[in-house]
């Protein structure tokens, strides 16, 4: 099998478990949404097939917080919903694909809250507690008449499986993806979807974290941005930052309090699973590419460095191909201008195997890389050998696919 | 046809004429060197098949200037090549492929030591006055005994035909590439390579520009890198910078005093015009792809979202499906989070055609927009709107060539 010890089940699956990070707390298979949370998906008709609407409530009014993309150009449910989350306080997220509603300018705008307040008033809930999210096709109106036909039939299609909810967010990827894991007495469930243009920057395409332990809101801001900060903000699939990623986190107490470091832990945790199942599932890849930097100095430079190397078209094929050209692992670390870098220290290895020692390649064999870099995933790491900052980077290898569903996606 | 109005000829060519970038003096077909410049290349064993090794060389000495990668990870004719360029004066350049001598250590610099070494004996030429050059895989031994044993016989069938010296460095390359200019009595000629692991900075893969112009060294030196910053350093193939990355430019004086001015006006000409067919022949391209970036808030914003966009895949699969998935244009320019971005000021066309206003799609012809981008070379133009700074930078399209050729570059 190769591989680097981490065991994938088939890749319709949701559940990837990840040896290198052991935890002491299964992910629950399958997953769950926490007490209080529900949610649906339909087709409205936005997309020619599969569904296109999603929708996930909670009985009750939660603290949330909320990260978007950083890219200059937001899509209108982006600039609503940067709005919307200064109130601490949420109680559904309605999700469209198909459609973005990026660079549709102030008819955008318009269609945006008229999605949120069709949301609120099917459920009976204020228009500030519901924010909406699009994914999809830049520049093109959002069939806004379709979604608010379905939404009162969604409302009363609510029930309790996340992955249902996962179904209706879906663009490219190739399977719904949900994980949850439990804190104390309470859940944490995180949703996302996300194959392409994808390198986020505050968060990922669009992810979204449910909880019943009750935390205020200012906790879960700080909690959100340093985990999406670790997590999420790691994974690149191809360079492309989204004008509209999102990620929100919603508290809705009904599982009582919980400590914020336990709660944290285990979203590190989900979030970092999560991570990975969207980095497997990068548009075209056929395997997770895992780097991690360790001996940098500072963590700026650690993170440079991942990124650079997940990013390498050149170090993307090379795991692709299973080809052992290491010496590219040199050429990706070294093209970081910015960062302090001294040849003669680095070292570095590709599924445990030591390939390159005092800034050159050493003797290997090259059979046994060959089979190691066949498995999936595939680890790639790196000391710089000057400092003590260490980081993980995601993401994947570049294949056919990746050229066949981006040359013909609008036309598709 | 489609395209943006440029006549390309035939893929194994050396000739592309561009007419968007008009000039009143035509290239020389065929190339030529310039008088007192010589150049031969042949095969001593490095590649498994094709040329190898190539020797450029002047009957005098010539001032000359270089500048070389700016990755961290430089190969060992780099690094003694710095140390060589100081002198001001060279009087040939060795160059092999199929190995970099990059991440070889101490042994590597020893190895390009004995290539300059040899070339200067079997030219009877000081040995300062040779520098060397390696393209090829990173981290191998570099192959010197063969170097060694066919340089004379190389230096015995030097000759006038410049594309013959070209021939000598390909790797990936699909065809040699060559391009010379008369400036006054004298002819500029630059011989080039490099389809792959290209966003120089600095220099181009490999490129050597020769004259007969009479120019000093300081001058030489001011004007390639004005030059280089103009034209390689605004040519991205895959975002991956090179080990080896070297320009070099002799000027023997054989045809005496040119003006400066005059000799940059010829020598950007040239390198546009390879800048262009180092693009076109990015592996696995099938389409050059040129991005004029206007109206930006300074020179540092213009190149950067220019780069943003010739480096992004999501563009890059757009050119080469045809796809008017012009959205994408906004998500490139909105990722470039350190530049003055106004989205509602943002404008773009594609091969002429108006498809963003206002920072929104505009209604276009999809048809047209579809035929246009069949062509070859695609232009995409954006105008800022917030400044007055304009730049161009060239890549190509992202196809399964790229895939194919890079999964098993080092198997192959």
């Amino acid at each position: 099998m190769g591989g680097c010890g981490a065991i994938f089940r088939s890749r319709p699956d949701t559940i990837i478990r990840t040896a290198t990070h052991p935890s002491a707390m299964p992910f629950h298979d399958p997953p769950r949404l926490p007490q209080g949370f529900r949610c649906a998906a339909t087709r409205c008709g936005i997309k020619s097939d599969g569904r296109d609407l999603a929708l996930f409530a909670s009985d009750v009014p939660a603290a949330a917080a909320a990260v978007f993309t950083r890219n200059h150009v937001v899509g209108a449910p982006v600039a609503v919903g940067r709005g919307l989350i200064r109130g601490g306080r949420l109680q559904a997220v309605v999700i469209n694909s198909g459609v973005a509603n990026v660079g549709t300018g102030e008819e955008g705008i318009v269609r945006a809250r008229r999605m949120g307040a069709a949301a609120a008033a099917a459920l009976g809930v204020p228009c500030e507690f519901v924010l909406m999210s699009s994914t999809g096709v830049i520049g093109i109106p959002l069939p806004i008449e379709k979604i608010e036909a379905a939404l009162p039939e969604l409302v009363a299609a609510l029930q309790d499986d996340p992955v249902d909810g996962a179904r209706g967010i879906m663009t490219t990827d190739t399977h719904p993806k949900a994980v949850s894991r439990s804190v104390g007495d309470a859940t944490v469930t995180v949703v996302a979807k996300g194959s392409g243009m994808i390198e986020p920057n505050m968060a990922t395409m669009l992810a979204f974290a449910f909880t019943d332990a009750a935390l205020e809101a200012p906790a879960l801001d700080r909690v959100l941005r340093e985990v999406v900060d670790e997590t999420f903000n790691m994974l690149s699939i191809d360079t492309d930052t989204s004008t509209s990623d999102t990620c929100v986190l919603m508290a809705n107490g009904r599982a009582g309090a919980v400590p914020e470091p336990a709660f944290r832990s285990e979203l590190l945790e989900a979030f970092t699973r999560m991570t990975e199942i969207l980095a497997r599932d990068g548009e075209g890849a056929t395997k997770l590419l895992r780097v991690t930097v360790t001996g940098a100095d500072g963590e700026r430079d650690a993170r440079r460095v991942a990124k650079s190397l997940v990013n390498s078209p050149l170090i993307k094929t090379m795991v692709l191909g299973a080809d052992p050209n290491v010496g590219r692992i040199l050429m990706a670390v070294g093209k970081c201008f910015a960062c302090r870098i001294e040849p003669a220290r680095i070292r570095a290895s590709v599924c445990g195997l030591p390939v390159i020692e005092a800034g050159c390649r050493r003797a290997f064999d090259e059979a046994e890389a060959r089979r190691r870099l066949g498995g999936d995933p595939v680890n790639i790491d790196v000391d710089l050998g000057v400092g003590t900052a260490r980081t993980r980077a995601w993401g994947c290898d570049l294949s056919h696919g990746y050229v066949d569903e981006n040359a013909a996606y609008y036309s598709s």
